[in-house]
């Protein structure tokens, strides 16, 4: 079985925890068997293995998430990583060509597409795998999973199935409706669409075939930028009549809030935080290092980090986006391949940075323009390369980088530098990269 | 007329703004008349300044808190440093002898002492002044300020005058009392002792005499260590038969809970945050360079500092003591003399810090013995002497000072600079200090 995940979206729903680099799917506040953290993309991910041990995934992303799935999954999944946004339907295509041109696989073979982000249980994915299964029949070209609503919701789309059955044809597609025409869906049997269909490889190939004139996974990725952005459900599910559905009745939540979020969320409190006694229904995330005392709060989120604190009332919290664009500056937190990285500190003409690197990951050999940059080594041992020129780092030295000056650093074991950026412009789109082979 | 300020008390009930080293009289939430924030010691300066432009204010406080009242206040008040923390006695002795012999006060002038720490209209100072008139009619020894309570509180202790009159003679003082007690108290005319009180200045300068053997300012300060812990109130006002007491009616709030405390700031928010439409009653006091959005709180008071965040039911906020006391680590944020020291990252075997030097102002030249320290020059210029040698700072310098390595700077603009100590035992109490003279 192929699944192809797709991870898109940065937002700023669970802010100041998601942001415009860090989406909520790499937040870590569910646990695994072991009693780990784990994100929504590691839950996922171990949630399919561990309901099918040989499915394939792939993760269909854009560039800003690659090092984020990378450091958090590993090498476990392929990444097929869209060159700019384009809507879902060239997002999947993409995938699918990768599927097929890079990874081998058989037109016949099924795949199936999921968003990554909704909190289920493993019977969802088993919900999955019967989807691939059923599309080996052959007794249609699309096949959905349609969740069993719990309430007439208005927040969602509508599948009207031909018949109550667990597996039925589909009659038509309803947009998100008013309250009392959810109602009446429900009378008619109808699913919530959450997104979720299954096809025969081929088929999506073909299809793509008719609307776009490309050969192959690396031609479509170089054409990439001028296709159309159009969505998977208007290029391709609207027009199709030959659909059917299977109806899921498991627990499916959308943790888009922090009220739901905090309904699925492992623990209470994550990270250096108390409550009194007279403290209900309240729920802490805290990724600072200052510990966080709430006194008397009731039905109440608090999450802290980096960019930024929200208190709120659980209830209101869907509603914080304007707020939200009106505090938020630039990222202070952010997830590289080699690590993560912690602005400390802002002021006009320089900034201080937190370099955390892994044992045995590396920077690109880079440099900047418009700032000079002061590197102290507090722990660890790695080696830079400064100009061509390769230096030994340990706990205590100093290496200072001029502006314009090549650089890079290689961590031999954990490596937290403390980096001060001086400079009039110091910006993140300041950096020329290098091949470091070419010295 | 001379007034002694007392400002004691480093005290958490202001927590996250109040820590160890940082008393609640140095947190700017207050406003002067051109809309700067200024913190209850400012505050209580410019009443009396506006009151009595004449008045000689002296400030009896602990070493700890020295360089914030310079920092705040300058030159225009006298400072009298006790060099190890006695009870109110020694510390007011201390200041009546320093204003004796070192300010040449005689013995005839009058003297007020009040505490820092009441929120209170300026009509307050002018019965403090009036306070010292009365005593230079010779009527009684001591001379008290009663604050006509405004409810039968269980929080202060009681001064069961003679009479009604505005001036009367007192005829008993009462301890904190449950509510009901409190009640027949106030039938009886009684008043909150809030801590004012004026005398003679040679009439304290006697009593001490008859307690405590010395010659003079200097005597005392050297013997201080040696000096009984007694409070003012048992050492004198409990043996005393000849007081009078004076009614105040004004304003008077004691700002010790952040429902208090929220009571008279200057602004709901103060820092970066914002609310939504839906809070009310909510105070935020926001020191981090981060934002705070709050949505839909109701009550509350969210105070953010270096060394943790509150988030309280105001009512429930002065109960906090036992949390407070479970989360504290080291204080993050300190006054300086020369400025402000910032903890920015705390790990095993190193801790970074910003300094921020005010221009004209030095370090003591000092050592340390198990760590080392990197400075980074972010802004501004100065001068560095290590080991004797003398350097310019400026922007982008970077200067490595080695355990042991003796070290100061000199601020000749205002100076930032990001300081990386590393070592296995950094501690503040790892420092010895020299004149720079013998070098």
């Amino acid at each position: 079985m192929n699944i192809i995940l797709l991870s898109g979206g940065s937002g700023k729903r669970l802010w100041p925890l998601s942001n415009d680099i860090r989406s909520k799917q790499f937040i870590k506040l569910f646990k695994d068997d072991a009693g780990n953290y784990e994100s929504m993309v590691q839950r996922v991910y171990r949630q399919i293995a561990s309901v099918d041990p040989s499915a394939k995934v792939t993760i269909a992303t854009s560039k800003s998430q690659a090092s984020a799935i990378h450091n958090q999954l590993g090498e476990k999944v392929s990444v097929c990583v869209e060159p700019c946004r384009r809507d879902t339907f060239p997002a999947i295509l993409l995938a699918a060509a990768y599927l097929h041109d890079e990874l081998g696989v058989s037109e016949e073979e099924s795949v199936a597409v999921c968003p990554v982000d909704p909190y289920v249980d493993d019977s969802y994915y088993s919900c999955v795998e019967e989807l691939g299964e059923i599309v080996q029949r052959n007794q249609a070209n699309l096949t959905l999973m349609g969740i069993e609503p719990t309430y007439p919701s208005e927040k969602y789309g509508y599948i009207i199935p031909e018949s109550s059955e667990r597996i039925s044809r589909v009659k038509e597609f309803k947009e998100k409706p008013d309250r009392e025409t959810a109602q009446k869906y429900l009378e008619r049997n109808a699913l919530w669409n959450a997104g979720v269909f299954a096809f025969r490889l081929g088929y999506l190939i073909e299809k793509a075939h008719s609307l776009f004139s490309f050969t192959d996974y690396r031609d479509l990725y170089a054409k990439y930028e001028t296709l159309t952005k159009i969505s998977f459900d208007y290029a391709v599910v609207e027009k199709e009549s030959s659909i059917q559905v299977v109806r899921y009745h498991g627990d499916w939540k959308d943790v888009g809030t922090w009220n739901m979020m905090a309904e699925v969320m492992a623990d209470s409190i994550k990270g250096r935080a108390v409550m009194d006694d007279a403290c209900e229904n309240t729920h802490i995330v805290n990724e600072l290092n200052i510990p966080i005392i709430c006194m008397g709060c009731k039905d109440m989120v608090i999450a802290a980090s980096g960019d930024g604190i929200l208190v709120s009332d659980k209830e209101r919290s869907g509603y914080m986006k304007p707020y939200v664009e009106q505090v938020s500056a630039d990222a202070m937190y952010a997830e590289k391949s080699w690590g993560t990285y912690t602005v400390m500190d802002v002021q006009s003409g320089s900034m201080t940075v937190k370099l955390s690197m892994r044992a045995g990951e590396r920077m690109t050999y880079h440099s900047h323009d418009y700032r000079e940059e002061v590197w102290t080594v507090v722990s660890g041992t790695g080696k830079a390369v400064v100009d061509g020129m390769e230096q030994i780092l340990r706990t205590g030295d100093v290496v200072t980088v001029a502006a314009g000056c090549r650089h890079m650093i290689l961590a031999e074991t954990n490596l937290d530098i403390v980096e001060v950026q001086i400079g009039e412009n110091i910006s993140v789109a300041d950096k020329k990269k290098y091949s470091l082979e070419e010295e």
